[in-house]
């Protein structure tokens, strides 16, 4: 028995997320599918990142057990020949058999992606936010230094959150701009239900004039979800980096 | 009664390519239908280029008559909120009523677009065409000069056509890469039913070494469609730009 890591990306559009769930097409529910088609055993992936519906990766990770005779790094291309093409396994390869993406350290980059200009081209709906209107974006960067750090993020996080914690590090986040195209990244260890896009929903409020950076410290300390903006479009979102910080 | 002119990009993924087709989903039937919601007016537009089934644009021209007092200029932004969003106007004015896009003068500029990299991103699969191998793009330049210039390109357009001459003039192609993006820039005043998917299919044999640059000339002069090489898939097909040569 080995265990395998699978770098996997995705365009989430056609997927109810990540999480295997009983008559639904889920990321988890077509990968498990591919690898029990490839190596004949019915087989569960373990999964770093539940991401939510209509979400995309560039890379999310996931694990799981074979007794199969294929090299670890060759799982990538056997299962690619077995995978809908909305699903890409990046590269493959054997772990530790106790290794547990969940439970490393790693350092996880999201970004919310803005289409911002008043047409919006027919070939990025399915993979930017459309807002019209101009965003200001030094006030928006200006918003989010308050959010950098060690904070209870209860207010940037749906109500329907099952964390024991809402307290998070957030390493870092940008707000960037070329032309048309701006992007919010934010980078930290782990984040709570809907956060990001939360986040992403107050920086267009900031950066529309609709709320001070400053509005956005109070949020914060509020601890209420009401007082932050709303739950920016799934589509924009973008899992863009995972980073394990051991060696693996 | 005044005639406006659109200019029309769109995501051809799921569309029988332009033309009205009873039965099948098409732009021409999508913008006949938001024309006739917004004014209130049966409509049919006069489609400037005929693309097929899966084959995108970022602009198409179209033309139609009405007699709605918005302004011409307005039209792109009343069509949008009627249309669906993979089509979208991206302007539109007011033009001669006598002008018509099939009749003037114009170049018009396709490119096919190519992930030359063995793994092929999720986001990419419905406006690119997948090569794994290697393709030598100086090689691809080198065929590709062959084609420049007026030509009968019996050889490189579908069986099927019913065009009564197969002679046209290619005013420029390109084979240019970016990294793992390859794309085939092909401009001139019209072209052949399949004629750049075969171009392009054709120059993927050179690019991979199956044929020699010199064999595309012969292909050329054969003027017998069996000797040139495959239509290349739609997908990887974009009508990039369309100029009308005249003032309009």
């Amino acid at each position: 028995m080995k265990r395998i890591l699978l770098c996997v990306s995705y365009d989430g559009t056609g997927y109810c997320g990540w999480q295997y769930q009983t008559g639904h097409v889920t990321i988890e529910g077509r990968l498990n599918e591919a690898i029990g088609d490839l190596t004949g055993k019915e087989t569960a992936v373990i999964g770093a990142s539940r991401t939510d519906s209509g979400v995309h990766a560039l890379c999310n990770m996931a694990v799981f057990d074979t007794e199969s005779s294929i090299p670890g790094d060759r799982f990538s291309f056997a299962l690619n020949t077995k995978l809908p093409d909305d699903i890409r396994v990046v590269w493959s390869k054997e772990v530790a058999p106790d290794f547990h993406p969940r439970h490393v350290a790693v350092e996880k980059t999201y970004e919310y992606h803005i289409y911002n200009a008043p047409f919006m081209p027919p070939f990025m709906r399915n993979y930017r936010f459309h807002e019209g209107r101009p965003l200001d974006v030094e006030r928006m960067n200006k918003a989010a230094a308050y959010l950098v750090g060690e904070h209870d993020f209860k207010a940037f996080c749906s109500a329907e959150t099952q964390a024991l914690s809402t307290v998070r590090t957030i390493t870092d986040i940008k707000v960037t701009r070329e032309k048309e195209e701006l992007t919010i990244s934010v980078s930290g260890n782990g984040f709570l239900y809907n956060m990001v896009r939360i986040i992403a929903g107050t920086l267009m409020w900031v950066g529309l004039g609709v709320r001070t950076p400053e509005d956005v410290r109070d949020m914060l300390e509020s601890l209420d979800r009401t007082k932050a903006g709303p739950t920016a479009p799934a589509c924009g979102l973008l899992l863009a980096n995972f980073k394990f910080l051991l060696d693996i």
